[in-house]
């Protein structure tokens, strides 16, 4: 598989105290690669996720929904190759072996077991493979960050993982995330599989909090296809090892640290599942302003982040910003035609419902030659903002899909 | 320019007494063809129209929402290669000059005649060159439907027209209607541009009551890429010229034969584009029964017919129902996964939530090599039911597209 044209080397990131990784090869598909991630968490660690809103989970979504409530984390399971979803009785049967076995081993409830697959829709997970690769990963040496999302990807062309730190209580805590994501992206949900770690101590009502609170700007501004999965998880764990009071609400001491770190890695983490787009050659960034609310300059901004149109000139390099008003037009917000603005880059092609008289195309092409491109839209009614992130259609997306064999 | 493999000849269409046509070079490109269409209507034509729900309407559209109320109409002018959408004063101005250049020629209104325009957005249409195109076209050959329909179109690989007959009031009337559109097809529009010709006598309330009823199980179910158009509209002409007792309500002796033959010569048309759909190779059919309601089926039908996933699957001949279930899921409406049953042709591959054990693969392999797929989703809660009609998407819509320039 080549690597995408947008991706960034995997960085180094620090270890969380209370997370141990291990991979083991449980071999869902017929290749010769790890398959299968466990994180081991300290006793004490909370947890807080955001799930795919679809009518069709898969009994993984249903399974982390109802241990969520609980708010408590001994071991994160994570199954590549093989989504589960759509498996009736034998894909919850499978989620549950997962979870007794790993209860068993760690001596723990197994609410306390969360797990995440990601493949093809339609197959019941192998109750045997996915023990057997289980019992391997039981015994295996520790592992490191790059390795873990590494085995955690399917058609990702790269590992993705992020970090940061943030002062709380006066501590110093670690956050790391790895994703994996590249296609079937789509806006609302929660990208595909993403994994948060901090060794902060947080309460998980708090932590729930401030993961639905950095959800809004990262994973739920970002989309490939406009194609929601099945099975779109983000977990955040904390293991209490900082040594920081538990952060139990906003009020506390180094909370909106906490949150404000927590926002800021989830964002770099949806950025990597955009740059690894399947087919994906530019990252494009899109901002509207001027709208009625927040909310609805975000339906617009998503209404031109998916159109196949916008893209696909993107992805031939052509400012056809015609298409950006077509995208407007339909989104079927507040919005007047002649106060319309669009720019490309810094540049200014239209305003008040037409193109700019004689704007000087150099510029506008030469940004559009660079692999990140900015289109702003000004729609002169209100206060409203969002900004969302995609990426161009090419042949790529359409090799990809159409020869993807279930 | 490759004609869509799934093409139909044009047909042998009648002509439709009170309705007159020519073609004139306007050269709104750099290109030798016709692309101006001019039809004369006899006095007494009444008119009803569809028009895009856009908020950003290409002053065409405007013009003809506003002649609409009058409901009379003496001239259909089409212009080709460019939508004069979002150009401003100078885009009215244009308008309102082919309107009474054609007013000062036949003698009528200018809200008698209607416009539509076709190409690209932002380039206000030259008044002098469609002044120049309409003084050839009032002076030419009368032309046939064939050539009408060949000059309306741009992207298009194949001219499209479809006819139809009813008796009212022991009267045969005639339809016969014209449609071009290939790009930027979507939900809940007209499609581009189409027109319908008849020479039946119709009240202009009971025509728009008809075209209405007619648009919703038609060109508002079709859809090439989710993208809805500046421009799209829909126009019905009635000229009177049958000899029938004119309808003016549902009630009125034909009314229902003439409101079906309306609504079979819309669906004709509309198929028409969706087989010229870019980068088309396979038309795919999609019906949804058992939901909640009609409204309801519509939007999961839709969901599925505009995801890339399941579109790229089809190209690829690959039953990846597996994108079915993710289309639904991500529809936002009411489905219980268990409940949902999925087919490809007659083959039921889904049923209960899970994959139907050992479904014979060989009639699924066979049917997805056709160039006719046959999509059928039930979701097993209530009586609501809707077909939409899409296309599939190909390496062939993403050159057309990355390459078209503004």
């Amino acid at each position: 598989m080549t690597v995408s044209p947008l991706a960034r080397p995997f960085p180094a990131l620090p270890p969380v105290a209370g997370v141990e990784l291990r991979i083991a090869r449980a071999r869902y598909k017929t290749w010769d690669r790890c398959d299968l991630t466990f994180a081991t968490l300290a006793e004490g660690t909370t947890v807080a996720g955001v799930l795919t809103q679809s009518r069709c989970p898969s009994p993984e979504v249903e399974w982390c929904r109802k241990a969520l409530v609980l708010g408590n984390a001994r071991a994160l399971v994570v199954n590549a190759g093989n989504s589960n979803a759509f498996t009736g009785d034998r894909g919850r049967q499978a989620v549950e072996a997962i979870a007794a076995r790993t209860a068993a081993h760690l001596g723990c409830q197994p609410s306390d077991v969360f797990a995440a697959s990601t493949g093809v829709i339609g197959v019941p997970l192998p109750i045997d493979k996915a023990e057997a690769g289980l019992d391997a990963a039981f015994t295996a040496e520790a592992c490191d960050w790059q390795d873990a999302a590494e085995t955690i990807g399917t058609t990702d062309t790269y590992p993705k993982g992020a970090s940061t730190t943030a002062i709380v209580d006066g501590h110093t805590v670690t956050l790391v995330g790895i994703i994996k994501g590249s296609g079937m992206i789509a806006p609302d949900m929660a990208t595909m599989l993403g994994f948060v770690f901090t060794d902060a101590a947080v309460d998980p009502a708090f932590l729930q909090t401030a993961l639905t609170a950095a959800n809004t700007p990262s994973f739920s501004c970002i989309t490939v296809d406009g194609d929601a999965s099945t099975s779109d998880t983000v977990l955040a764990f904390a293991t209490g090892k900082a040594g920081n009071a538990m952060l139990v609400d906003a009020d506390s001491a180094g909370a909106d640290a906490f949150a404000a770190a927590l926002a800021d890695l989830c964002r770099q983490l949806a950025l990597l599942v955009v740059r690894d787009g399947e087919g994906a050659t530019k990252l494009i960034e899109i901002t509207v302003e001027g709208a009625e609310s927040d909310r609805s300059a975000h339906r617009i901004a998503m209404s031109i982040a998916n159109s196949p149109l916008v893209k696909t000139a993107i992805a031939g390099e052509d400012a056809n910003w015609g298409r950006v008003v077509m995208a407007v037009g339909k989104a079927g917000e507040p919005a007047e035609r002649d106060r319309l603005a669009i720019r490309f880059g810094t540049t200014q092609v239209a305003r008040d419902g037409l193109a700019v008289s004689g704007y000087d195309e150099a510029p506008v092409a030469a940004h559009l030659k660079g692999d990140e491109v900015e289109i702003g839209v000004d729609l002169g009614l209100g206060d409203g903002r969002a900004t969302v992130w995609t990426c161009d259609l090419t042949h790529g997306y359409i090799s990809i899909n159409a020869d993807y064999r279930s």
